[in-house]
This record gives structure tokens, C-alpha cells and sequence, in this order.
């Protein structure tokens, strides 16, 4: 079966460490693209046009979501972020996974508007681990911190609406499940819908005994 | 995180080998249990006590079924077919993934009293080869292998009520695909209740302060 790319979402606490999962994931294994969002902001200091963002002004982002040219798009701090929808389309196109990073409400968009996208939600081990990974750096106050994993509590009601967790312990072990996990969602019925209608087809001419 | 296991239904088109790649499965992976049957018909010539069947009697069943003993029951030809209850229990518990094989009706009553089941469909490449497979011995009548296939056909109905579709072309890549899917299930988020009420509980404490 020569399948068509899945539209996977990735979502999780900050300091789950996704942005280092889905870079390795990607390095590690030719099936999958990387979406770049594109921003209204300004980019930061060693920011690359085209690999961290695609930096668009406010007037062009509106024209984007007026033709319809974004998969998903949200507003952040007076600035806009979105998922150019023609270079998902051609990659998923091509028979590539495409990933791309959002929180929970974009996720839930996403898979409103595309049942067969899957959502991964990845996670530290524990929550304790959480807490040390925002901790690590030293440089934010416990006020920072508590609102972080106030932040991580109201995104763990929404667990459920995602197809796996993805429990970001070792980074190695981690990637080459996120990969069992893509490849083998391509197995489901909902993403098979033209070799199921091909079955039906062909058992339908065979019982009548069309050769 | 040390999980119960998953209850695996099997079903198929009849000579899409699922028999053999069951088998192989539990053979070649230690996390598997083979759930046995129970019937009431006579065993063949070959077949085992315990291995291919328990054989009890009309009674010793519908006493069984009276005491909720089974995890699902059917009646074919007169005779009762049945999955018992103890052991299936038993070897999840022990964090054993069962695999059994049931027929549609069989899958989708499994399915509605036990939700975190998980459920394959076996399927050969294509119907042609599902038809080369049924006529191979060359002992069937069209007539029958007619009638199977149109069976089959009732049977691909049914598709859509399964998490996985798994081809089966080469045994050994198959029974690999298979545990891939099985051990990926273990990460949906149906299957990890309590860890994520620890993540939720672990988040409040936190963002309270607490250590």
C-alpha cells in the first residue's frame, strides 16, 4: 500500500522536551517533515527565516487566513502564529508524516478538521521531573515556575483527547516510539479507506464469481 | 510504568492466516497469552485438551455461563463456543497481553463490555489472494468457496469497528507489525488512567507549592 502522509500533532507540558524529540525524530528517520510556523513577531537573535519560522508581516498573515492558506492559526501576546497549509498538503502529498507543534486547542482544531491527523501528547516521567526540568536553569523565580505547572494542569485535562501519550523519559527509546507510534497508526481503518473500498469492491465481483 | 495488559481480539476473513500468525506471535514475544477456548462440540482427531479447546459438556457451559464465567459465549451448529473469564483475567493482571480470536459479533460485544480492548482484522494483500488461499488446497467446490466469500464480504462490513487493519503478506513481518501495534496501544491514553490522574494530582500538589 503506497500511503498518503498523516498529519501528526505533537502537544505537551513545556519541559517535556518536544522540540528535541521531533527534531531527532526527523533526523533520525526519512519518513517525516517538519512543519515551520509562521509568525507575525519579530525573530530573536539566531532565529533562521524558513527553519524556525517563516516571519510574515501582519498585513500578509491576514491575507493568509482570508485565502484560506493556513491548516490552524492562533493569536498569542498581540502576535500571530499559524501552519501554512501548502507545504503540509504537498508533503502529506509526497507520502511524508508531517509534524508539527501545537498546544491543546490547536490540536483539537486540527483534529476537528482533519479526523485522521493523530495527537501525541508527550510527557516527562513524572511530574516531579517536570518541576526540575523548569527548575534546571536556575534563572526563573518560583512564582514563574508555579504558574508553568499551573499552566501544565489546566493542559492535562485535555489528555484524553489525544491517541498516545508519549512518556519523554530517555531520548533515544522515546523517538523510535514516537516512530512505532506513526507508522503504526498508518494501520488504521480510517486511513485505509481506499484499500477498504477496494476489498469491498473486489469481494463483491469475486463472490459472483468474476474472475 | 508497569502496565496491565491489553485484551487482543483477532478476526478476519477466513484463510487470511490468522490462526498461524497468533501463534507465531505468542511464540516469538514473551508478552503474550493465548486465550484457549471453550466448546461443546467434540474434539477432532489431533486436537488437544487445553491446547486447541477445553471440551466440557452442554451442562459444565451453561453452568459457566450462568455464573458469568465467560468473558463472551456463541452458539454455532448447535454447539457453544466461549472465552473463559479466569484466565483471561488472570494473565492480565499479570501485565500478559491476551490475544483470542472472535468473529465480528464475538469482537464488537468484547469491545462494548470492555472498551479498552483492543481489536485487529487480519486481511490478506488483496481478495484475489484471499481467493488463491481459499481454492489452494483444490478440495473445495466453487460453490463453497463462493459462499466464503461472500461470508468475507459480510465480514469487511465490519472493518471499521477495528483500531488496526494488518496485511498479511509475510508472516514474519506481519507478526512483527502486530506487536508493534500491541505494544503501542499500551500508550493510548484509555490504557493509562492512572498514570495521568498521578500527572493531574502530582500538578496540583506542585503548583500549590507542596514538595
Amino acid at each position: 500500500m503506497k500511503h498518503k502522509g498523516i498529519l501528526v500533532v505533537v502537544s505537551g507540558f513545556s519541559g517535556a522536551g518536544k522540540g528535541t524529540l521531533m527534531k531527532q525524530l526527523v533526523k533520525t528517520y526519512d519518513a517525516y517533515a517538519l512543519s515551520v510556523s509562521m509568525t507575525t513577531r519579530a525573530p530573536r537573535p539566531g532565529e533562521t527565516e524558513g527553519k524556525d519560522y517563516f516571519f510574515i508581516s501582519k498585513e500578509e498573515f491576514e491575507k493568509k487566513i482570508a485565502d484560506g492558506a493556513l491548516v490552524e492559526y492562533a493569536q498569542y501576546c498581540g502576535n500571530y502564529y499559524g501552519t501554512p497549509k501548502e507545504y503540509v498538503e504537498k508533503q502529506l502529498e509526497h507520502g511524508k508524516d508531517v509534524i508539527l507543534e501545537i498546544e491543546i486547542q490547536g490540536a483539537l482544531k486540527i483534529k476537528e478538521r482533519f479526523p485522521s491527523a493523530l495527537l501525541l501528547f508527550v510527557t516527562p516521567p513524572s511530574m516531579k521531573e517536570l518541576k526540575r526540568r523548569l527548575c534546571g536553569r536556575g534563572t526563573e523565580t518560583e512564582e514563574i515556575i508555579r504558574a508553568r505547572l499551573s499552566r501544565a494542569g489546566e493542559e492535562a485535562e485535555g489528555i484524553e483527547a489525544y491517541d498516545y501519550l508519549v512518556i519523554n523519559d530517555d531520548l533515544e527509546t522515546c523517538v523510535k516510539q514516537m516512530h512505532a507510534l506513526i507508522q503504526g497508526a498508518h494501520s488504521a481503518p480510517l486511513r485505509n479507506e481506499a484499500f477498504i473500498a477496494n476489498i469491498r469492491t473486489q469481494l463483491e465481483e469475486l463472490s459472483k464469481g468474476e474472475k
